[in-house]
């Protein structure tokens, strides 16, 4: 099977490393030749807003998916009756837009932080004039790592806020101060088989996820991350792998976002967990049955930016492995990443300082304390 | 850094997709342009004796290593100064001549079955007239998975048997009632680090590994198995991964052959072990620490020959993992393997068994029942 991948970034790069074993045949397109999925995969260089481009390469595929959800819907509409897109283009739609996004996740009964859209500098006036507490004022899409966002509060001007979004369509939240942050990975296949992942805690460092830890191990999360994740696989008619951002606050879930997508988060399946997020995407899209979704003991995920540091340092450290992205250095890009596996949180700990990870005791203690 | 492997099978191809996370440039060297590393390496198509090409291989390589140990001396002699050759020349020079290899474990004091060298059909004449039991004559070189093999006694035709080899170089050895077969997989830096591997039981048929299981956990004949391939890779200043297979009779073992590479009976590291075969040679030779060898619970591979069966088929089976080699089929020729996790011996015999697997019951019994 035939499987193209929209984006030849480091998630292009990680399904082609997995697709190989399972004998399917992979290809990215990306606008960069120097796309980092390129010493894995063959590479189409093109942009995702050519329409003869992207029919080509539809052509030669009989799956297409995702390293990147914001190719411009309307260059996808006119492939689906040449090769499978999955997940669906109803998905993509409604997570190209927060205000859709969020809709979409009350009308499911999910709670979320209050939000709002706006479309005018008067608009984010009068909303501003009757805040209560602080917000976040997001473009509604093209948004990720952080970027496209400003903090507001009351004291804020409207037609300053509202000049630097440059005039793109925006969501107005609330800003919430969780205890702390986890997803939940879910992947679905054409015949309706679902796998939920344990939940995974997240720190996150200047809007750019900086550690991830497996497992969130609370009976109650989970319950709640899974009807909610649930309902959305189902709307959606979704086929491979989602992942959904919650906040917990008080022992209750508000969802933040979702990724149509593998996620950075669920880097640490590849060692932490019986099947990666990667294999599982592509055994879902390919028609495959799913893989145990089952944690390997306790493990954490650790983003590089920038540059990578000394291999060998990590290396060092029982239990890590390394990856690698084969791309050259820039300030804040994700260059590569740590996963680390222990038995107990206690030699985790001790592994991870010796990384200069010092952030678990205080999650363990949130995550431990959060009440249900 | 480069890392350039000779010969571009499938354990090249699944050294080049454990070679990308570490950040390390991997390429191969293959007679066949359709060679299955080409898939996901970068694939150079000359002969194996052909020294110019070999010279050009080895400049733009920083470290050589081999998915093939019988890559001819010769033309890789020349090569030592232009880059690293790991494992060392010397390793694939004992283990490319039965006769020599059999000498050195003797040497180091690893017990093995008798042998003798028969170099004429005269000699062959002389041996078997005093043979106490069955034997097997091998050619001396470029024999595996049971080729050049042939199986006398007493009453065999000296002359007759002789020329099946048709000339070449032989040692007859002892054919062992052994209780099971073994093997240990080390891996050791070039600084001196070794881990070793718990034992792999192995089954072959016709010659041809079948099915290895993992792990084989008898301290007394780990102990043993770790002091003989402890003294051989001090004694060959070892760098990378060595796999030595033993026949276990009586609780000793009795070595019967090296291979100076990754192995077979290792590829359920994959997913069976903390750090795959894989990982860990490549972490070797590119003078990295290296990973823990811990098993994962219990796990077992399964080889497929000749053409694959259905993977959604094995993918049913929950802990199953799929390795398709991307080669085309071919009677005998291994195409693929499936490794199987279980975090206890009965789930693994009853996933086992939904694969088509009925062999584990007997070899836990001749294992466990093996008296030291």
């Amino acid at each position: 099977m035939r499987i193209g991948i929209l984006g030849g970034g480091q998630l292009a790069r990680m399904l082609a490393l997995a697709a190989h074993p399972l004998g399917l045949k992979v290809k990215a397109l990306d606008p960069s030749a120097n796309a980092c999925a390129a010493g894995v995969a063959p590479l189409v260089c093109a942009s995702f807003d050519d329409p003869s481009a992207l029919a080509l390469f539809a052509q030669s595929s009989d799956v297409l998916t995702f390293d990147f959800e914001n190719v411009p819907a309307a260059a996808l509409n006119g492939l689906a009756p040449v090769c499978a897109i999955r997940p669906p283009l109803g998905a993509l739609d409604v997570a190209q837009d927060r205000f859709q996004e969020k809709t979409l996740f009350r009308k499911l009964e999910i709670p979320t932080p209050s939000f709002q859209a706006i479309s005018s500098a008067a608009e984010l006036g009068q909303a501003l004039a009757v805040l209560q507490d602080r917000a976040i004022l997001k473009t509604r899409r093209l948004g990720y790592d952080g970027k496209g966002q400003i903090r507001v509060d009351r004291s804020s001007d409207p037609k300053r806020t509202w000049g630097l979004l440059a005039g793109a369509p925006a969501i107005l939240e609330q800003l919430v101060a969780f205890d702390f942050e986890v997803s939940q990975l879910a992947v679905r296949s054409s015949s309706g088989e679902t796998r939920f992942y344990l939940l995974f805690a997240n720190i996150h460092r200047d809007g750019v996820l900086h550690l991830s830890y497996s497992p969130c191990d609370r009976a109650d999360l989970s319950a709640l991350a899974q009807r909610h994740v649930g309902a959305l696989l189902e709307q959606l008619d979704y086929v491979g792998l989602l992942a959904v951002e919650f906040f917990v606050l008080k022992g209750t879930l508000l969802a933040n976002e979702m990724a149509p997508r593998v996620h950075n988060s669920g880097h640490l399946t590849l060692e932490g967990n019986e099947t990666s997020q990667f294999e599982n995407h592509l055994r879902a899209i390919a028609g495959l049955p799913l893989g145990s979704t089952a944690a390997r003991g306790f493990s954490m995920m650790l983003n590089h930016l920038g540059a990578l540091p000394e291999c060998a340092d990590a290396l060092k450290v029982d239990g890590a492995h390394w990856h690698d992205y084969a791309k050259t250095a820039r300030p804040g890009r994700k260059v590569g990443h740590t996963t680390v596996n222990a038995p107990t949180r206690a030699v985790l700990q001790e592994r991870a300082q010796r990384l200069g990870v010092d952030e678990l005791p205080e999650l363990w203690e949130r995550l431990d304390g959060a009440a249900a």
